[in-house]
């Protein structure tokens, strides 16, 4: 289909992060061909977009998307007492089909809020294949690996070998270095080689677990993944919170993107990322709900705005990340993590994975500043449109993938599948 | 009015923070007369609060609501440089009818979040005051003093002796010690004894206007203040982050009420409040959302969750203040502040200042903890209904005390007004 997007404010997070005042953008199958003043063609579909703002789709670097199912389960806690005492055992309870659905309200969730592409780690990876594939979002989905079985090896080369969408790819995701062994992390580092995936894995969370790898692998972290080769990989790390200065030289140059996801980082009390020390070594930045069960939402211009908070409070300089680093490292920086070069900028030959958001309302008025309106004013509620990949999925606040009938049947199963919980 | 709300989940935060399932509550006149499972009379409206909770109105116990006018106007900047360069110069352009639509459009964005009072400290006081009674909303208003000239207090005299509104007091306002010297302090003090109202000032904000006041006055702020008698005083501390613990006995066991306004604090890198040693000590804290400038939006909801996130970075502890503590601060403690014992609670006899919360949408699907969830996953958006001293200002997100076409203008004007700040 082709789509002109008319009259629109265009943050274009492009290299010199031009903002575009009443100008265009053209959308042509999965591609953003045309982005200016002139009109190139007759388009099958026109979006007015006056006192709008079009920016590209939010990119979730890091999330568990189908622990929506947990949500405000269990709060107020630390990150080993939730996890072991709370999740792991109520995550046993859980069926295919309950991760479905699971994925199903989060993906959801998202796409309402302007989020166009995730990448995620969990189990039961096909249900959520299944998920991201009917929903149409963009995804990059890795199953947990925990000293992986054979099992799951076999699970792996299924979802990879099988996979039929276009929209879908995946990394290999051992979880941690506190929840594998050495076999457990060559494993998957094999794998990743083998089946040329990227790998994800959460990396210095927490003060605890950064402690206990030099306990248990007498080296940190980032020097154990160093020494077994997993640096040479496309890398992406969830969290990095605890990396020591010392360590730092290793990722510099790397293709590692670190992943900052501030509010589960606070609700947890795990710390803040010191985000802007990586940005100024050239490190790849992005941003992740995490999951909603330590979140409790999955809205990423709350994350952003927090992320924007908590710098100023880590750095105790108000200055701190500026409005246009956050929409990067929510944008561009989120694409790289998934490895792409060609998503994450509205400009020519870039994928239209792309939002719109009304800022003619009461919270963003007056607009004195629309790209700091962006991190301070926004929520997730004044997402109109949503675009991937070239395919409204949401227009006007109406999903157009999927019908409301459907909708109010899944918050039912969703529902009903807590009662497991109790 | 006679008002019955039939089937709610009701937060009643009342002594026991009861939290009732599948109950009601009733409302006359400006009162809440029942709360319970039986029906006492028959009602001239019926509002239906299935899958929806009620819960005492918001508090937004500090703010400078007419600042509405400067949101995104200066980000990403300190306390000093923001207010002396950047709002000062600005502030001295604006007209009383500015601070009139300043006002409007700001208490229209309160109610739509579900506040129901606030307490503002600015200048054209009257424009405020005729704003707040426009709307019906309650409000404790002061005029803000710097070395007040005798214009000033014969507006003070004015405001309080002419007032005619139902639901709008006053404090006295000197806005902090270091824009006042002694006899400025003295000055409000006496006002406040005179007419009897209590004082709201800015107390120890940044490390830097703390430092300030013991090189100007060789002591602390609250030894200043003690030594003034202002303790003796009903006392409004806003922000109130570097109390030396020293000085924290001068406000045990007195009628004084610290504001916790933890995103403007972490916005301008002020620091965090330490809410729970206060809270320990028997100090009533309640919750703010200071200048919409400073923050920017008007969302006691988002402020509530992020009390809730730094609380936990601030003590590195994942308890932090839980979800029950964050609710009354933002409610009954907040009607402390504000002077009242019979309101912010959800209890027969009480002020019937109340709203209702669609907790049936996709971002609180699945609910496995509904007092969790106000605190992590409702915003704002999700206020169905806010009714204020028994009177209904917005219903089904539609207002009543307004009408779309004066809502359309407002915005209109106040995008006008900023033109004098180019």
């Amino acid at each position: 289909m082709k789509i002109w997007i008319k009259n629109a404010t265009i943050i274009t997070v492009n290299e010199n992060f031009d903002v575009l005042k009443n100008s265009h953008v053209y959308i042509e199958k999965n591609k953003i061909v045309h982005v200016g003043k002139k009109i190139p063609f007759v388009p099958d579909k026109i979006i007015n977009a006056k006192n709008k703002v079009v920016m590209p789709g939010l990119i979730n670097s890091h999330t568990h998307i189908a622990m929506t199912l947990l949500r405000n389960f269990s709060d107020d806690i630390s990150l080993e007492e939730w996890l072991f005492k709370n999740v792991f055992p109520v995550e046993d309870k859980l069926s295919k089909e309950d991760i479905y659905y699971g994925a199903k309200i989060g993906i959801i969730e998202m796409i309402q809020n302007g989020t166009t592409a995730f990448n995620d780690m969990y189990f039961f990876t096909e249900s959520i294949v299944k998920a991201a594939d009917e929903l149409k979002i963009r995804a990059m989905i890795g199953r947990g690996m925990s000293n992986a079985d054979q099992n799951v090896v076999e699970e792996i080369y299924n979802l990879v070998r099988n996979n039929k969408t276009e929209l879908i790819s995946f990394n290999i995701a051992p979880h941690a270095t506190y929840t594998n062994n050495k076999n457990g992390l060559k494993l998957a580092l094999n794998l990743s080689k083998e089946l040329k995936l990227p790998i994800h894995i959460h990396l210095n969370e927490t003060k605890n677990d950064s402690k206990k790898c030099i306990k248990d692998f007498k080296k940190t972290q980032l020097q154990l993944l160093n020494d077994l080769g997993y640096l040479e990989r496309h890398l992406i790390l969830a969290h990095s919170i605890w990396i020591s200065n010392a360590d730092l030289h290793l990722i510099e140059n790397k293709n590692v993107s670190l992943v900052h996801c501030p509010i589960s980082n606070a609700k947890l009390a795990s710390g803040i990322m010191g985000v802007n020390e990586y940005l100024k070594r050239g490190i790849n930045v992005s941003i992740g709900n995490d999951g909603p069960s330590s979140n409790n939402t999955l809205d990423m211009f709350q994350e952003m705005k927090f992320a924007s908070l908590v710098s100023k409070l880590k750095e105790n300089n108000p200055k701190g990340l500026d409005a246009r680093k956050i929409i990067e490292m929510a944008t561009v920086n989120g694409a790289k993590a998934l490895g792409y070069n060609n998503l994450g900028r509205i400009k020519k030959d870039y994928l239209a994975d792309l939002i719109i958001i009304d800022i003619s309302n009461i919270s963003h008025t007056p607009n004195n500043n629309i790209v700091n309106s962006i991190i301070f004013s926004t929520t997730g509620y004044d997402v109109d449109t949503t675009i991937v990949n070239g395919k409204i999925l949401y227009e006007n606040k109406k999903f157009k993938i999927i019908n409301q009938n459907e909708i109010n049947k899944t918050i039912k199963i969703v529902n009903s599948i807590t009662k497991k919980f109790k």
